[in-house]
């Protein structure tokens, strides 16, 4: 089985960037069972990182298009490497087999499996309320408690490693008492890489999901189960499946082509 | 009062394309009140015509982009030109205080002042779904009775106008009679400039909301009440908002630049 | 275009009530777009404010008679002037093509354009519940973070204007901290006469709708989209379709006409 | 035990609706415990037969005069006399310990318990939507499955029994079999007189609730289990509780007064 | 009409049970309408209290058991027992004709009927969770404010009922001010025999519902109704409507049939 | 990674039953990934199959003991073998750490993930209101489309395999033109082993969940990600936690030993 994750963002154009990469998939890789072979790529253009709605939709374009390439080097799963999910939709619009995972989604659904009430502890109140919507979207609104932000921006996540892990326990500790919860999400990927869910588990008690792992974990399981997501819901675009246009990138209208014409 | 019509797609290419930005822009001004100035503007590149999420999310960067010019310019309100309001939760999160209509926001609610439960006729099926998300996310969902489709494609619409009509009036009396509608939407703003809501009135018997005729007099009416969307709800974008790119442009890290690291 | 104003409770008896008449009428022109005529009547008979269901209904009978008189005048569209919205299933039912625009579901269809979720700001703690359900019947429950009352009878509010504006702060401000709101309505017409809204958003951030205002403008809207409430929605009362009495005022039996009998 | 049926409509006014109201009470006996006394009252003013909101509305003012009698007079229970419920919160809001059983609450409520989906059987059009209101109101629309209406006049269903019995059986067996119904509820005080759920069980096989017979019983329960509505749901107006009026009669301004002043 | 309390855990085994079932027997009797004759019963095998779902579901074999002897006995009614209605379902799916009240499900209906808002106010936090569900389950979680539990196990409830009243009042008031209940149901059997209900309507003003007292009404109510469960909702399992097994106790494959074989 | 597949009905008593549980071990060891071991064992006592809420009870008492030998053992997931999940929630109580898998749960989580709206094909009709609840209680329902049976007994399924896949297609069918199904769930777990879901997807073109398949590949996914149900939210039986009772068999007082008291 192979499975690849995509980053949305352009992270390999430095050496910062490049060694993170190679960490993240030194994780993953760790995580994925014997026969899993596990691959990362990034995006050539998009946001540095994303903590708005408006980020997540610089990043779908090269997403999508990097995710169509992913297929036809024969994937089998794809790991969408942001918790909103951005685009995850249109991907299987234009997919056809590949399994392509939202880590939004499938945390969620690995949460609501867990208790009876989680909450999603994020990075900024920017992201609050398209997490609601993402909740709602996949279905399990009814079982969520609450999404909390610690105020802290994707890019200095790791700074503070301890910092960080602070205001986790400490917002999660409010999601349970105050809001009911019996389950944690960690609601941004970088979270997922700093590795603290089995901290905060320990500190608070409950089970807490690391975004990463349970993408790959979902992943390894629907590839298995031989399902992937119904062309029924997610409708190729109609110019491609009545032969419009000849593929995906034909459906932009693109500036250059207009001085051409 | 001034008002924008910001059309996602690059139609101003040809002379065709000239010509409908003109007659929609005069139906446009034909709506308006005495007072109101009504403009109408295109993207440079984007999608021809949006029939799935993938050609939503294609349009909206440049739509983003159109946007802010307009507010700077002076614009009081601006029209989203498409009915599945591609991107109005960003455009609200980087534009301060023009008033941003989407049609299928603006759509729904007007449908739900007008009776019990609404439904929306719109152009393919592969649009149904993600429109049952529009009106989850405009809240008004417990009002939907159905979304329908007349398996149009968008710009195959006006090449028949009676062929058309026939539809709409068949899915119509369906969602009537089967579905419980007492109320009918036009999803897609290329019906709405067909003008044939008042002819599905008549043969109908029910209120049948045209999302262009609506998106401009709902524009005027926010406009004139002095309310605009709130920055509490559509957050600007932390890097910009604590000052860590100058711009909304500063938010997407570019390919060319790749080539100068 | 020409709306008029119905209030629902006999003010104009005395000299007080007819200048607090001239004093809305005046705020209501200057909300109006240049080619909208406004009147404002009151009935003979209702309460003297409303701040229950019992005094709700009490205002029904009149209203509806004066509405359709007003419809019978020519009006193209009335406002019914308390929030609550007392009666307006039933004025929708009896009139055929005057738009009838009620101020709680007109205001809250506003703030659900304005963002994720709102509450509202009303006079007591008696109505509190009765605006939950009107929120509900208006389809956006999903939208609605709260409902918070001031405690201050609404022939008091305008005793003492700067304790009231202290009040409603302090509860909106609660709202959006608590509750999570991020746009604010005000659920009484005499607050919207009392011209808090600007100096609400001032000092909180955050949209307030006033009631009176968006009234009038969504019966402009309205009216100028050519669309009123479905008669498939809100059926005639079958002895009025079906000619078993004449007019609306059959509908009733009256005391006197026993004596009669 | 003391309960008093309260019509709605001034039915007591000549000979036949004066035998009507006989054979109600005599009905409404026999249903009763041994040790209850039941009464049946009329209004002096209202509409002939309630099949829109503006009827209900118009029943209203009377009615609560009517049940605050009832409350002096020392009974320990009153039957809001048809399905609609109309003003059965006004009514809770101003008396202070009578149980107040609204036939469409009792009703729905008893059907809830039968099974997991029931529909309503009405008898014209114009009463579905607001019957829907009423269940969502009683807080189990979840377990709604539909309503139904069979299209035939409150005052014309005693005329052909037969025929009424058939149209009943027909939609009742729609309800369970296109709408997944199980249990049924008869959604007309008049359509309980028939003493036709019987018939309809037998014919259909499944509960049929009867308006009229399940009130008084939910009466006798609420009264034996020695509860009444919350005055915290159910606020007295505060005119009345801060000693504005002296009676609930204060609370309308009549016309009359208005030729005194 | 002939009702039996039917007891899911065996507590006559010793003397203390059995006066407490006496107890019980005698109270249930001070409910009852004249001409109800009330009896009490336990089971052979069962837990000794009820905390947990594991619980609840240890008691139903046993108690569908003694259920099915009681329907042969002729009781028309017959009250489950415990406050979580373990079994509830599948008594109505193996029993005829015989009304089988759950307490659960009769006290929340009883108290949808008193307010808007209602809590239940239970014994331990290991119950919460299900309780949430019961009320969904019943259909009326729409107007359910909040579960409490007063940590107190159910054996030591009667040990020191000043205590256990003063931790009622104290959550009582919790869900009231903070959670906006407007009606309160004691959540478990126990407490309702404790006779505490008045004390507490006295001390927070507002309906306080005894679950044993409510549940006998509501028998009387529905055997006087003439109406039971929908056969078509709690379908008789097949094997035994297709006449595979001769009775209830046939569907079950024994342990020691098997040393047999 | 050891995951144990429990059988709640009793069938290694004859060679049939022993054979058959051999079919399923292979298969599901065709499903493992090349890590996984996985074993088969069945309760002493229980029901022959399971086609009502009764039976479902039934199982339960014997399921969690073995569920607790199995936690034991070392297990380190168990999948509960009937798609109703009878007993998940009491399985959690009391076990600590193993991962519980319910096939109910897991099917309908996976479908989620798959599309918009997804339909359960069961067996018979008396299971079809359970597995609303199941739904409602994962927390999906928002995305049911429907429950639909084939009206087929559990254990005849497998006598007519090609008649069996008919019907299943032709309800599958159903499903997805008349309720806008995308995605189908095998809703019973000897379905699951008759391998006819990939024939399913062939003929109507959306995925179908095999319930067996889906189970083990989520129960290797938790696992995996170190995830397991929380404690907070399925508290362990107070009697247990506060050492009333030393183990989980000391909750059930059992009939024999009243004899010796």
């Amino acid at each position: 089985m192979k499975i690849v994750y995509v980053l949305p963002g352009p992270i390999s154009r430095n050496e910062q960037g490049r060694l993170e990469m190679e960490r993240r998939l030194e994780i993953l890789r760790s995580y994925a069972a014997p026969a899993t072979i596990v691959d990362i790529v990034d995006v050539e253009e998009g946001p540095a990182s994303i903590e708005s709605l408006y980020e997540e939709y610089l990043s779908i374009p090269s997403t999508v298009d990097l995710m169509l390439e992913m297929e036809r080097k024969g994937y089998d799963a794809a790991i969408l490497g942001c918790y909103g999910d951005p685009g995850l939709d249109a991907i299987r619009e234009v997919t056809e087999k590949m399994v392509v995972v939202g880590p939004g989604e499938a945390g969620v659904m690995a949460a609501a499996m867990c208790g009876y009430r989680f909450s999603i502890i994020t990075v900024t109140n920017s992201i609050v309320n398209p997490l609601h919507h993402l909740v709602e979207k996949a279905g399990v609104g009814k079982k969520l408690a609450s999404v909390r932000a610690i105020e802290t921006p994707v890019l200095e996540l790791a700074n503070d490693r301890e910092g960080t892990i602070r205001k986790l326990v400490e917002e999660g500790r409010k999601a349970i008492t105050e809001d009911r919860a019996d389950t944690l999400v960690l609601g941004c990927m970088s979270m997922g890489f700093l590795n603290v869910a089995e901290e905060m588990t320990k500190q608070l008690g409950v089970p807490v999901i690391n975004p990463g792992k349970i993408s790959l974990k979902m992943a390894e399981a629907l590839v298995g189960a031989g399902i992937s997501h119904s062309k029924v819901a997610y409708l190729t675009p109609p110019k491609l499946s009545l032969g419009k246009v000849n593929s995906s990138a034909g459906l932009l209208v693109r500036k250059e082509s207009s001085t051409s014409s």
